[in-house]
Formats: C-alpha cells, structure tokens, sequence
C-alpha cells in the first residue's frame, strides 16, 4: 500500500507563460488537484516604448520580449510554487508548458536568442516579437493579396487571412528591415518551442504552432514559388529558418537537462511535454476534448477552440490544424478581439464619478456595480445596441480598421444601460462565431467558459441566452497552466492520452447556465439588429469606419 | 434741454417667460442699454408628476403648468428689475413680453383658466399645457396621416409634419379625454396671449403663434370637413375655440390696465405689445431682421429662425409663417431638438471622475476643461462620427423616435474625444437645416448665434468651420428678454417700426468666428460621413432606432 500511496502522491508541474508574466502550478497527477502555484512577473514586460539596452524609442505597433525574462519564470516561480505545494520536487515526474502565440524568437543555430549577443543586442528585430507586435502589417497585407490572387489552397484554412501577427509576416518583417538579422538567425522559434529547447536541450517544433501561426496544411508550408513573389530573399525562407519535423501535443518533447534541472529545481531526466499554446491546452483542463465542445477563454480577448472530427472551411476562423488541440482530431480556432478590455475601457474612460463612489463606498468593483445595475432589466429595456470592434474585429470579418459603435442613446441611457449593451455586444460577437461554425457543418452543442470573465454571472447568463447554448464553466482559475500540467502527465507516462488525462485531471462544472427561454427571444430581435449593422459596417455597406482611419492618420501627420 | 433728457431716459421693459423662470429686464429706449434685471422662478415649476392640488399622478410625457406662476413673474420680476435699473417706474413707456410656445391655456370667455376654478381644479386637462407635454402624440398622428391623406395644402408649411405639442394635437386631446373641460372653455389660448390679456384686459391673438402652431395659411385654418373626419365633435374646434383677428408683431395690443399697473407697479395706460415668442423675438434683439441671416438659439435645444422675402417650402423646417418674425417678410422656423442637453448628459452620464476633480481643482467646469482638452486636435483626429438624435430629430427628419449614435470607439478613444464628436453632430445638424433652406432657394448668408452656448469658443468654430459661414453672436445674454423690449419700444411708438428699433436697441457682434479653410475642408469628409449615416438611419436604410424603441417598450411592459 506504501507504493500505491507514493504513487498517488506523484505530481506534475504546468507553467503557462502570458503576456506580462509566468504562472506554475503543481497538479497531483491523479485527480488534477492544484497543490500550489505562484506567479512571476516578466522584469521587462512588453517592450513596446524603448528597447531596454539603448533606450531608443520603438515606432508604434512594436512589442518586443526579452527571452531572459522567459527563464526567470522557470528559475523563480517553478520552485515557489512546488515549495507552495508543499510537496518534495522528486514527486514531479514532468513538466509541461503553454505559452502565447505567435510569438517568435530569433536564435542561433544553439537556440541562443540574437538579442543576447552583444553584435545584436542594440536591434530591436533582434528581440522576441511579441503576439501583439503589429507592425508587420504591411508584409501580412502584401501575404493576403498574393495569396488570393493565386488562389492558394491554404489561404481557406485562415479564413481567408493571414495575421500579420504570424510567423510569415513577422519574418518578413525581419529579412526587410534588419536583413543582417534575418542572416544571423538560424532558426525563426516559437517561443511555444524555444521554452522547450531550455528544458530539454533539443529543438522540437509543436504541430499547435505550426498548423495556426506557421501556414503548415496537408504537410507542406507556402511554397517558394509563392515566398519569391513576395521577396526573391525570402524564397527559402521555409527551409532555411521553419522546417523541422513535428511534435504532437501531449507527445514526450524530451527530459529535463542537468541545467534546466539546476534552473528549475526540479529532478533531472523528467519528462517534457511538447510546447504548446495557452488558449489550445485550456480544452483538456475544462474537459472539452470532443466535437462541439468549444471553449471560450474569456479575458481581454476571447479565444475559442473546438475539436471536429470533420475538416471545413468556417468564414473567419482563425485556422483549422490537423491534431490541433488534440491529436486525431481537427482543431478549430476562433476569435474575438476585444472583450474584457472593452468592459476595462468603457469603466476607465465612460463611468461618472458616482458609480465609482459608491462602489469604493461598497467595497466592490465598479464592473459588479455596473453588473448588479444593469441585472434589473429586462433584454431591451435599454434601447441601445453595441458593435464590439473597439480592437477591430478578428472574427468571420477579419478587419483591424473596424471600430466601436453605440447606437440608440437618449438622455436618460444610463453607465449601466451602456456597459449592458457592451457585454452583450461582446456575446452578440460570439454567436457569430458559433453559427458560423454550426452553419459550415461543425457544429457547436455546448460552450464551455474560461479565464477571468466567467465570475461575472450577468454576463455569463447573457451569453447563454444569446447563444441558446448551455454554459459550462471551468473549474479550475488557472486553465492554460492545468492544462499544460496535464500534457506533462501524458508525456510522462501516466496516462495513455490527452482525453484520457483530461478527464481524471481537468475540471469543469456543467450547465452552470442554461437558456431562458424569454430572453433568448427577446434577444433573437436584438441579435437581428446587431447582424443587421455587422453586416453594414463590416461587408461594405457603408465603409465610414476605414476611412474615419483614414482621417485620423491625416490629422494627425497634418499635425506633426 | 430737460425735455430731451428725459425723453432720452425713456425706458421698456421686456419680459421673457422661459420653461421654469420669467425673467425681466428694463431697457433703456434710445440705446438698448439693460439697466436692470431680475429672474422669478415658477413656484410649481413644470408640473409632470402629480397634480398640485390632488397629488395625483400623471401619465408620462405630460407637461403642465400653473398660470398664476405668470403672474408672479410680473408680480415680483418687472419691480425688482425697475428697482435694480435704478430709474423711476414713471420712466418706463411700455412693457413687451414672449413666452413659450406652444403653450395652451384653456380659459372661461373672461380669459380665467379653468384651472383656477374649484370645480376644475381636480383636473389635469384644466391646465396649462406646456410646450413640451407630449401625450398628445397619438392625435397629432392622427392628424397628420389624415393631412397627408387629405393632401392639406398646409401640411408642406410645416415640413410636411405637424407636432404634438402644437394647438391641433393638444386641442383634441382635451375634447377627447376631457370633454368636459373642452366644452367648459371658452377658448383655447397661447399662453403668449394670455398673458398680454392679463395686461391690456383685452384678448388678442399674435401672427406668430397663429401661423407656426395653430395652423393659419394664407388666412385660413384647417377646415371643418378635415376636423370632422378627426373626429364629428372637433369640427367645430376653429370657430368655437380658436379663431380670432390676428394682430401682427410689434403692434400694440393695447393698454396696461389699472389692475395690471398695480400688480406691475409700471404706470397705467402704458404700451404693451402683441404677444410674441422667445426664439422669434431674440432676432431683432440680435440685429437679424434681413433675409439670410439665420439666428440660431443655442441652449438646451437649437431653435433657428430667419426672415424671407420669398415663400418656399423647406423640408422638414418647423414652419413658415406671413410675419411670423417680422411684419412684411416670411418667418421661417426650423429646429434642432438636442444640442446643450446632450453635452450635459455626456459629462453627467459618460465622464469619468479624474476629470471632474481636474475640473473641480482648476475652479473650471467639466465642459470647459473637455472643450479645451478637444481644441488641441485636429479635425478628424479623434476618428469619430456621432449623430445628434439624443432627443430625437426635429429638423429634416422629424422624427422623435431616432435616438444618438457614436461611431469609431476604440480602446484608445477618451472622453474629450467623445465630446468633441458630440458637439461636432450637433453642428453636423445645422448644416442639414442650412443646407435644406438654401437648397430650397433660401439661401443662409449669415450665422447669427444666440444662447447660453455661445460661450463655448470651440463649439462656435465648429459651427463656422462646419457650416463655412461667419458666425456673428448676439451682443446680450438675454436676447428674447430684449427683443420684447424692443417690441415694447415699438409699440409705444418710439420707433418707426422692428427693424429701426433692432438697428438701434439691437446688438450683434459681427463675424466673432470665421471659418478656417483647412478646417472646412477636413469637416467635409466628415460631414459626408455623417449625411450618410443621417440618412441610413433616419430615412429608412435601417429602422433600428424605432425597433429598439419598440423593444424598450416590449421590455418595460413586460416587467410590470
């Protein structure tokens, strides 16, 4: 019975790597219970102002990070959160990680990071581009306009657009502006891969990455036919600085070095799963592995990703990858681009003083006011209707120049009527996604909610009643890192898959939602009026918001 | 020499009666000089929750008031200003007086309102029906499907639509929810009227009021076949209720009776002028008494009027009426229904607390420190476009179902963006009617501002950048209070006609805001941007605005 308990006892340690800072946790492999956890924060954040060694301004749409603050993670929160957990690091028998997407790095033929050789440490293209670096928008447009033009046969699997957020586009980028950097770089890594190369000290490239960010369908990237039209030096771009054999996820990347084990504290030779992506390993951890379970990881922005058992071309997705999310099965991704921040900037830019009193005065956020305000009405009662494009819209319209609208005001709209209308927008936007996926024959049966917005219950039941959808909620509040964690119990041995992992270790509490019938009629009118302006300003019925672009850009060089 | 300084120190006193106060001032005949004012607040102020007497509950939308609240006002006001001017009451040789319009008084045949009678007093329909009670709707539809069915010659007179709140809508209203007080009254009076009753002793019914509410054309009203299909008993409104010699603006209505001069304490026998109304009186009191030059009364609302020496039919203007500001020439009438309430619904309902407190450190108000904020941009910076329909559209559109817009939120849009695109709109909105009257062979040459508005020197260059047309402003801050002064001055026959006394007793100062070319030119775009919004939403592109309305209502009956 000692054995049995020590096994019971044997642990596994995820680490989800996000925007600003690193988060491990230590998940007892048997039942997925989170002993302990902590969180460190990148020293440098998103360099988005001044790059850290020379202090020279960075030109709008940059976001950079530096790979060193990456280790600081595995060097300082990996061991406080075993330490929390209050188990000994030799019952973690693996360790796995999730990171944000695309994000890149430029390395050596060593994994080495360019920007820390001091012959590149002054340029800025020598640095991690974060997700969020938008600045190689113009080679993303020049990537779209060729690919239609000749019809490439990936170009369906975006949905129709390549994000200048992409390995495609950011290298590009690279090779035009800083071409001595695009010669230097040996490999073009996704920090998904680079964290794994530390760990394990050999290079594996994750078919989560490659499929989504990476243009790799049907087995073969963009050919260099296609790369030569968009720049003769970028012809072998593939095979020079991408190609590498995949790994599926929740495959054994390898073990855990001598170094990585000194860094992390954690015993030599452990197993290593293969990289992977935030939003993608939330799905186990909520138990949504099978069709038509879509998850939402709701936060700033809203990811969706859902298995199918079938390939379709859905409007707007943002990719589909064979072994995706889980190996054997189709990946869909989705997206919204803005959700909770739209919430964050209508408190922080469109709330009077009085709601902010009284919130302090109450002890609660001004968000649960506003909710708790705007839960007494009835669906309509306020007149107004939202378009939530405060950051463009990434879903089936796929256009960065569209923006916010708010129409139906009178004098007596109140915050709480606006910040309703907003979250319902936000939920408007997600039914889209849904019946886009459902109308192209993959059809989605039951959401299952992620990520910071699930405590807001207003919220929670508007999207239910607009999607007529069952809401299931996951039960951890840290999806990516137990999720991460279960793929290291997979690699390591400890159960013969994802699915399988998932659902001893992954946590989720069903139905917590569930449609009124009422107000999901009530919002069918309100759903036709938001299809109705979508559609308008987004198919080029009346193109005002691009060129609103375009004015502001013209006032604003008229005015430098 | 003595005679001449004391004709020279002639005075008249104006009285305006606004929407809560009446206000006073003693004007000093030769010069115009104010040299005393006082303001009396109505004791019951607008009366639209419950009845005074009964405590009773009002439906919504009504709007009343108490007509010895008026008296008041020339009880207390018209000595305290001749008190505060410093001059002799016998000094004074006339008192002029405008009102709101279209306010109803239902009166005995001796001019009492039935409201003051014990066996009226418990009801609501006894009283005076301000301006903006708008529970007559449903006659005015009535009123106005008939007229376009009918095809009324004078329909087109008032941009094909003839409000609730006018003599006709109301009128029925009373006959058909009280037809016992429509057979107790003896007539039914503007208030504008009533009060000059009050003075001279005798009933007389001013052109302006005539022509712009009760639907005189070319010397007749509707006829009694038209009432009858409205309904059999309302045949007969005209000839029982309504008509009356008409008495044309800036005449004399007759002769301060010896009660009137007790209450006044002004001497008895004085001048007092024909009835007239507050926007129409404030143009000779700005010096815009010439075709083209349009007065814009920029408060709460925006009322435009402006003289014509043709009749043209303008699209949606409010009115045209045969001296309807000025004897001899068309008055035309057209306006907008939101303008500085939507400001002050923006910084009480959409601004957040840092600016209230900058505000409130600097000792300035939160629309100055927006206003200041929103001067350092360049047209088109902020990348918004707003449409000024808060309370619904009165102008081209006539419409009070539309509602606001904001077009172009993004994350990065703070509140002095909003609030420029809202003062932006509503300048967006004058252009409309200035467009609508010169495209209809009334050409606008000349903007004249008057109102509390016109303080706000960003506000003003919109308007001229907008409109690209000099902007001149009134030279008073209680214009309609002068410009009945200056009917007063013309009564008592110190000057020849309105026109002399307004180039005398007037004040305007000229071309105050010119338009800047690079400004008109950026405002262009923009105005396409809002024409075309404009006329999607409010001309049937999309009648979202009215089914939101319709799903408010669903929703709120719902609840109760």
């Amino acid at each position: 019975m000692t054995d049995e308990t020590n096994a019971s006892d044997a642990c596994v340690v995820g680490v989800d790597f996000g925007t600003l800072s690193g988060r491990a946790v230590v998940v007892r492999v048997r039942d997925g219970a989170e002993l302990g956890t902590a969180v460190h924060e990148y020293r440098h954040g998103v360099v988005d102002r001044v790059l850290p060694v020379t202090g020279e301004a960075l030109p709008p749409e940059w976001a950079l990070q530096v790979p060193a603050d990456y280790l600081d993670v595995l060097r300082f929160a990996v061991p406080q959160a075993v330490e929390a957990a209050g188990v000994g690091a030799k019952q973690v028998i693996g360790i796995g990680t999730d990171f944000t997407a695309c994000t890149m790095v430029p390395v050596t033929v060593d994994g080495t990071p360019l920007c820390e050789l001091p012959e590149y440490e002054r340029n800025p293209h020598a640095y991690v581009k974060l997700w969020r670096h938008h600045a190689a928008q113009p080679q993303a447009d020049r990537i779209n306009d060729l690919a239609r033009q000749r019809k490439e046969p990936w170009l369906p699997r975006y949905g129709g657009l390549i994000s200048s957020e992409w390995e495609f586009a950011k290298g590009l980028q690279v090779l035009e502006e800083a071409p001595e950097v695009y010669d230097a770089m040996a490999r073009w890594v996704e920090a998904a891969d680079w964290i794994i190369w530390q760990l394990t000290g050999v290079y594996t490239r994750n078919a989560c990455t490659a499929g989504y960010k990476g243009i790799l369908q049907d087995g073969a990237y963009p050919g260099e036919e296609f790369l030569a039209e968009l720049n003769p030096k970028f012809a072998t771009f593939v095979k020079d600085k991408l190609d590498h054999p995949l790994s599926a996820l929740g495959d054994k990347a390898g073990t855990l070095t001598t170094k990585a084990a000194e860094l992390t504290g954690l015993p030599e030779g452990i197993a290593v799963a293969v990289g992977n992506v935030d939003a993608h390993v939330t799905a186990p951890a909520a138990q949504a592995v099978e069709p038509g379970q879509m998850v939402a990881i709701m936060g700033t922005s809203t990811c969706h990703v859902m298995s199918g058992d079938v390939l379709r071309e859905v409007p707007g997705m943002c990719g589909v990858v064979d072994g995706g999310i889980i190996k054997g099965l189709w990946g869909y991704e989705a997206g919204q681009s803005g959700v909770g921040d739209i919430f964050a900037w209508f408190v922080n830019n469109q709330v009077p003083p009085a709601y902010h009193d009284e919130a302090c005065e109450r002890g609660i956020s001004v968000h649960e006011l506003l909710s708790e305000l705007a839960a007494t009405q009835a669906v309509g009662e306020h007149g107004l209707v939202a378009l939530d494009w405060h950051s463009g819209n990434r879903s089936v319209l796929v256009d960065h120049e569209l923006s916010g609208v708010v129409l139906g005001q009178t004098l007596a709209t109140k915050a709480e009527d606006v910040y309703r209308a907003l979250l319902e927008a936000t939920a408007f936007g997600t039914r889209v996604i849904v019946d886009a996926f459902t109308d192209a024959g993959v059809p989605v049966t039951e959401l299952v909610i992620a990520g910071g917005l699930t405590k807001n219950t207003l919220l929670m039941q508007i999207y239910s009643d607009v999607t007529d959808l069952p809401l299931s909620v996951i039960g951890s509040a840290q999806g990516p890192a137990l999720g991460s964690a279960i793929h290291a119990a997979v690699a390591a041995g400890a159960y013969e898959d994802v699915r399988a992992a998932a659902k001893a270790m992954g946590s989720v509490r069903r139905n917590v939602f569930t449609p009124i019938p009422d107000n999901v009629d009530a919002y069918e009118r309100l759903f036709l009026e938001y299809q109705e302006l979508h559609d308008h300003f987004g198919r080029g019925g009346n193109d005002v918001m691009r060129r609103l672009r375009k004015l502001r850009r013209d006032a604003l060089e008229g005015k430098n």
